[in-house]
């Protein structure tokens, strides 16, 4: 790949992870479903890892159960109904993409996240730090995450 | 456009906005009106827009009654005028720029703000996370912003 | 320089970036100290500044005593030593990167931290928000942080 080719394609998955957050926060469900290939593997096991001294293990009992998903409608699908009620705020920075070829890449986003919970729930707030470590695939024109997995620093649970 | 001229936009757009947010924080109102074009429609009625369970609207009377701006000046008057004695901290995430021609752009960023007001204001600190929604335009071989409108997801008052 | 020259270094200088947060946050000191050219200079003196009200400023005695740092190993040795027990994260937002010429640069990046501290230190959580002020210089094929300071627009401890 020429030096251009790789500029492009890393802008492109960056707008491609913007999209994602943004549909996220803004409970895009299609948006956010197509931002994944359709056999996308999702690993969102380490996303409610907490070191927060407060910490109630039981507070977070039936968050990812089940937490490696395929595809971005199953994922987009457990997210949307885990998410009723709570407003989220989830920003990622510090990209370092590595473009690996025309079709494939691969890269590291430092992230936040906050989930404001409903009275039901038995927390108000979820504050996270971590890294998203992610795949991408260039399908028909278009760069989709093809691999998810989510680490955490810390997450508080308030 | 070719693929670099439109990356060459896009890199110069995000650095409009990095000069954007340093000057607000760093209160260089010279600066900060610089980067809006003279006819500029700043639009911040939504940035004060708070979900917070312990919001007291009155709290934010006197914010924005009059918050559609036209031009840099004016804009940097009014906000160097409300951020008298408060410090802040406003940072943009996950731009998606569309450059749509040579001189023609439009953007969303994410966004989180910090303000934390003097002893004499009715709350302490104003927190917030939302949306920017931007056009550009190239004047003279400078991108400048030309529309800027702000949606939050949530606000809160402490 | 070229356009696409000056890009693929603004490219490079963000991923460098990118490792200097991963790599602190992730205590790879070897990766933490390679990001800085062996004579690097590095002045955190201004990393602790705090505009905080329940501020005590004995509390952050003892950092930064000696806060000029030649050379990434004497930094990465020193910030090291002091983050033992603590878990961090620092976040890079809104750079303004400026290629000078083919190896060197300059830039300024908006950020924001957070230390975590062990249960023995005289404070829970320093909290800061601020920019890092920065020059680069490619040697050997490789973009690495010549100087970096830090200024804070506030820190807080709590």
């Amino acid at each position: 790949m020429t030096d251009l080719e790789r500029l492009v394609a890393i802008e492109d998955i960056k707008q491609l992870k913007a999209r994602y957050f943004r549909a996220l926060d803004t409970k895009d469900w299609a948006l956010y479903a197509g931002v994944f290939t359709d056999d996308a593997e999702i690993d969102v096991r380490g996303s409610t890892d907490s070191t927060s001294a407060d910490e109630e293990s039981s507070a977070i009992d039936g968050f990812n159960d089940n937490a490696v998903f395929i595809g971005g409608r199953a994922f987009a699908d457990y997210v949307s109904e885990i998410t009723v009620g709570t407003t989220t705020a989830h920003h990622g920075h510090m990209p370092e993409i590595d473009v690996l070829g025309p079709t494939t890449a691969r890269g590291i986003w430092a992230m936040e996240d906050r989930l404001w919970q409903p009275e039901t729930a038995p927390f108000r707030l979820m504050h996270g730090w971590g890294h998203y470590h992610e795949t991408y695939e260039k399908r028909d024109g278009k760069w989709l995450i093809r691999t998810m997995r989510i680490t955490k620093l810390r997450n508080d649970l308030s």
